[in-house]
């Protein structure tokens, strides 16, 4: 399914080159994880066609086009030689028996296994659609299931386009339906919104449309660094340490607040972060997530209506029916309505956009919560945090306990996970 | 566009055999019409693409297994070797320029040039749909707006999938957006109405599906017999002669009683139309048409309840939006509330089937009225009158001033004509 290395998110190429530039020998496990645990995935795709799939995207080699491409986006080409010749660590896989959902982990040096995350979760996205349209008495069946959600994105995406000074983008690789499905996805937002479309996740879809790829940042920048903090102290100055580091290794562009709590982090973040381009609300609340980052930023004397807000967890566009998050319409209204609007906002665009087949045949294509996370650091567990209880993450429960002594749970919140 | 000699209508086969069996050398010409007059054809279709089309349809042969087909069918051999060795006969293809409508004529024997009615009108209508998306700014348009049909009628199946005792069949062969889209409309059809999709006229896809060829007659019958006639008694009884003799070449099934108006041709009609398997209701409105049909029996001591009926002019299944002819739920719930429900009714499906584009893309895509009728026979004018006034044709006013004083107008109608 995976045909190309460059069939990536581009802040899993920055992130390669941080761990890389930086943290080469450091040992990391990441482990995949359905948060929907309803969907028993050991039951739709059997363990022998992923293992088949990944064991082939193991034999992937980024190929010359390619390689010119990434070392266009400013990486130092000693970086773009490790990328040539990096080979993706072998992963363990099994059925855990009592949940039937998959054990599915990657063991080895930093720099190269972050890069399976987009792999591994847009492999068993797509499986997990393949094995389910297998399930269908007809491939007719099939075939229209994909007319209605094609034309339910183009009513989404005719609404969009009436947005004055939209800006949204795709970040739906991971999530899915198909490969094809996000081209096609990608081709009818540039179609619709035009210069409003601007850009997507995914380098090899950059590539192949011109169009600009966008990358931020991710959680485990400050789980990694958190995971090897020495002690409490050291462990909540790590998730400013992280982009400290990483600010003189990739630019100072956009930072997620949230790993450990939005809250806690804006309050003590120390004044170089207030000078970044801009932030992303991920886990909170994108009302809650907007009204903190505009105070924090007018609190701390700095005019937030510039600053590049990236909004991009469970969007959608509400048509009525099967609506599947937080509507974009409605939050542009309301950043409109109120005296500091945001305006340089944007939007980044996941599973509503690359698999938006929600409610679709009595819901059997219902789009999953699959994440891949950092496990264990140097054989340390990692914790997320973030600002919903429901997100939250360690292998080792004393360690989460740990972290929320340390951190504390200010503004977080209990919202359903949007897929 | 036409690759098969086979993709035409089962009635033109039948008549064909009528024709090559009884008058194989009666001379006719046949002639388009768009009856859809604000819709410029040539401005849309170049002439030449047209001819070419037209030039590649007389090149083809029927292949031995398409022989083979129709000799399962009933026909005898020597007919089947007249195919085999027929030669589609040129054509006068020309633009009226005051219209911008195509002057396209077939003139020949009558077994030959009866066969170019469905493949010119396909030709014309596929040119339409392919010329109008070429007009597009981008092909992915073309790709939602047929996405949307395809979703649009999905929606018609499922509701009519609720009819008890349905029976529906694919007629739109002659108004088809593409081949493809037929094909997909069928199978469509097939996956959701299962035994109540009951055939279809097109020969191709009931060969390549093994559905039953639907085919009764066609209005060139009576016309033909017609235009022959010596006086105004023998015109009068043409209409009947034209049934004798088909039901000693093919079988007395379904009768077309609306070439000169239904009413007239029923008060006058010889006893032996009443053993015929039953009737089709063609231009007049399906609700008056059934009544008529109905009394008809009742008043010669027929059972109408059995016979079979088949309604096929501009049916459709309303969805709110766009609808675009008479709703065939209704009519059905109708029938079956009143005393004498029809039990062995049928449904000829056509254009809202393979060209339910209407009010797509702003109506870009609307389809149009086109037919390919005897406009002449043996260098007479033919005439046709129907059960509307709108479908009244001749090309010489005074012959249909003629018929109209020799059959009467009685129970005409001045319906809108729907595609």
């Amino acid at each position: 399914m995976i045909t190309s290395l460059l069939d990536t998110d581009f802040y899993k190429l920055k992130i390669a080159y941080f761990a890389w530039k930086l943290h080469c020998n450091i040992n990391v496990t990441f482990a995949v994880q359905n948060r929907t645990k309803s969907i028993r995935l050991a039951e739709i795709i059997p363990i022998n066609a992923l293992r088949q799939e990944l064991e082939e995207i193991q034999k992937l080699r980024f190929t010359r086009e390619e390689l010119a491409w990434i070392s266009d986006q400013g990486f130092e080409i000693e970086f773009v030689n490790f990328l040539a010749n990096c080979k993706l660590p072998d992963f363990k896989l099994e059925i855990d028996e009592q949940t039937s959902q998959f054990i599915l982990e990657f063991n080895g040096n930093w720099p190269e296994v972050t890069l399976w995350e987009i792999y591994s979760l847009s492999t068993i996205s797509e499986l997990k659609s393949a094995y389910t349209g297998f399930s269908l008495n007809s491939i007719l069946e099939l075939d229209m299931i994909v007319n209605r959600a094609f034309v339910r994105l183009d009513d989404k995406l005719q609404i969009l386009s009436n947005i004055k000074d939209l800006k949204i983008s795709d970040f739906g690789t991971r999530r899915r339906f198909s490969f094809d499905y996000q081209e096609s996805a990608i081709q009818f937002a540039r179609l619709r919104l035009g210069d409003k479309f601007i850009g997507t996740s995914n380098c090899y879809f950059a590539m192949k449309y011109n169009l600009k790829p966008i990358g931020t940042t991710g959680h485990e920048l400050a789980m990694v660094y958190a995971a090897l903090a020495d002690n409490d102290t050291d462990l909540k100055n790590s998730q400013y340490e992280v982009y400290k580091n990483w600010s003189e290794v990739n630019e100072a562009s956009i930072f997620l607040p949230d790993t450990f709590g939005s809250t806690q982090f804006l309050k003590n973040a120390p004044e170089y972060m207030l000078d970044w381009a801009g932030v992303r609300v991920d886990s909170k609340d994108i009302y809650n997530g907007r009204l903190e980052i505009i105070d924090w930023y007018i609190k701390n004397h700095r005019d937030p209506r510039f600053k590049n807000v990236i909004f991009a967890d469970g969007l959608d566009v509400n048509l009525g029916i099967n609506s599947n998050g937080e509507d974009i319409i409605s939050f542009n209204e309301y950043n409109n309505y109120l005296k500091t609007p945001l305006q340089n906002m944007s939007f980044g665009w996941g599973t509503n956009l690359t698999n938006g087949f929600k409610g679709l045949y009595n819901g059997l294509f219902d789009p999953i919560s699959l994440v891949c996370k950092v496990k264990e650091v140097n054989e340390k567990a990692a914790v997320k945090m973030s600002d919903n209880y429901q997100k939250m993450y360690s292998s080792d429960p004393k360690e989460l306990d740990r972290y929320v002594r340390v951190f504390g749970i200010e503004g977080m919140e209990n919202n359903q996970t949007n897929v």
